[in-house]
């Protein structure tokens, strides 16, 4: 490990983990987000629980959601002995019976998600003496994690600029391939941190009838004029790109569940108010199965709402 | 200015270096800079040795010295046993019986400085054990530092941009209380982090022959030609300022006493090409004085140099 730089928090991470398990044990050591209500495995040193990045549990049963609460201890030599740790949903998932978790937190204090370990067997007592040293790695770690966070604001607005070549013409949104290369830099980003994020698919409904009965300028006019309801609505750091014909996507970025909804109704209003007759499909990125698939997710969703509407119609 | 957000690498440190007291005792934890032939006392955490932030050692002196050469192991219970760091000269200034050592690192790879301790007790063979956990703090550490380090050039910039309302009027040079402001915060920089700065007076030799003989706007015109010549001449970061009348001021950031040396010779042959009659003193900061004190010694350099040129006229 001389002379190593890390270079992102990914790297520390894995390096701090690496130690944490040579030094002390435990089948399993994680850096995990909180999500709502999902609690994402970002990094594990895994020795037989067979736990992966990516992988989604409820964070309310967990033994960190009890930690963080206050009414756990951050070292359990023997869980089964603190109450809430023995009744925790979670073990009815994995054989627990040692535990130690330390919080990982946002610039301004908010929780992150926790740096943490578990096993199999019940450890000695003497691990109880280490609670600085894991609370001085989650706070390393914390620290870390803040200041790259604050750095990849900037790398984003830099992406952004660079994408600025690849507008569309006729609206101003960016085109299909501008939208590839920013799906993927995002993606990366969610994968590392565990951003939550949404699709949503718009796809006009009336565009060729327009063309065909009032002429293609008045269908570029509806094309600008969904563009600009879609660039006005979307929330400032969303990607809003149109992928051809009358076909358009937003990627909602660090928006969870329940912001992805809000922003489906104000989608939904300000057509409407424009009388913009679309389809509309949304979807979140699971942390398991990425953008991508979300992407084609909200699709075919979009797709299912065009069929429910000609069948209404 | 409130922009300053050093906590950090400072905070940081000092948590580990009292965790690496608490944990492995040693009566002087440090966190220093390695900057020329200096060796430079950032951080510590002190027991009876009496070092302090800003003092400065000979770097070639120091058993860190050998440790970067990878001559000497970066954990030595008994320093005695090592004929380099027996050798060393600092043995001659402190009592070292034992010896902790690891290196900070730029992002480039190249040194930044050290996380050390000593002692006067020779110490348990077991403590060899823990060359782990110090390199994983170094490297944390390492990690936290870069970090703010490229974040200091933002807010740099972002200071550069606020005294851009306080320039002189004649010059479009900052005036005397943008240099103010800005010695300042890059003092709070040089001290927190080690960096060499240099201070340069410069002042007019003929400013009021000119206004009598040939009249003020011909001496307008020398301060404004001067101005151009300094600007052109200083480095991007280099801070330029008109102090009033004829008196100018550069103070040239993380620049050490060869490159300021090769900044004065490059500045007494652009203000000779142009037929500018100055007097020049440069002073370098020193780590335990400041700026502010290399800014006086500088300004008491110049009057030297114009006194000496009056006499040799």
């Amino acid at each position: 490990m001389d002379h190593i730089n890390f270079r992102s928090f990914q790297e520390a991470g894995q390096a701090v983990l690496k130690f944490l398990h040579s030094r002390f044990g435990f089948n399993l050591w994680m850096i995990t987000r909180v999500e709502g209500k999902d609690w994402i495995v970002l990094q594990s040193e895994d020795h037989g629980y067979d736990v992966q990045p990516g992988q989604v549990f409820q964070w309310a049963d967990s033994f960190c959601f009890h930690m963080i609460a206050g009414k756990g201890p951050k070292i359990a030599p023997r869980s089964e002995d603190i109450p809430l740790y023995a009744t925790a949903p979670i073990n009815q998932q994995v054989n627990i019976k040692s535990y130690i978790g330390q919080p990982l937190i946002h610039e301004d204090g908010s929780l992150f998600g926790t740096l943490c370990a578990i096993d199999p067997q019940i450890k000695s007592d003497a691990i109880m003496q280490e609670v600085e040293l894991v609370e001085l790695f989650g706070n390393l770690l914390s620290n870390i994690l803040q200041a790259e966070l604050r750095q990849n604001e900037q790398i984003r607005q830099h992406e952004r600029l660079e994408a600025e070549a690849l507008r569309d013409g006729l609206t101003g949104l960016y085109n299909r391939r501008a939208w590839e290369k920013l799906v993927t830099t995002e993606e990366e980003r969610c994968k590392r941190y565990g951003h939550p994020a949404a699709v949503f698919f718009i796809d006009l409904n009336d565009l060729k009838k327009v063309n065909d009965s009032l002429g293609h300028d008045r269908g570029d006019e509806l094309i600008q004029q969904t563009a600009n309801v879609l660039r006005n609505t979307a929330r400032s750091n969303d990607i809003v790109a149109r992928l051809g014909g009358d076909e358009f996507v937003i990627l909602s970025l660090e928006n969870d569940e329940a912001g992805a909804e809000v922003l489906l109704s104000r989608l939904m209003q300000a057509l409407k108010q424009e009388k913009i007759a679309a389809a509309i499909g949304v979807a979140m990125r699971h942390p398991a199965q990425g953008l991508f698939k979300a992407a084609a997710e909200a699709d075919r969703r979009m797709f299912e709402h065009k069929r429910q509407l000609k069948s209404e119609a």
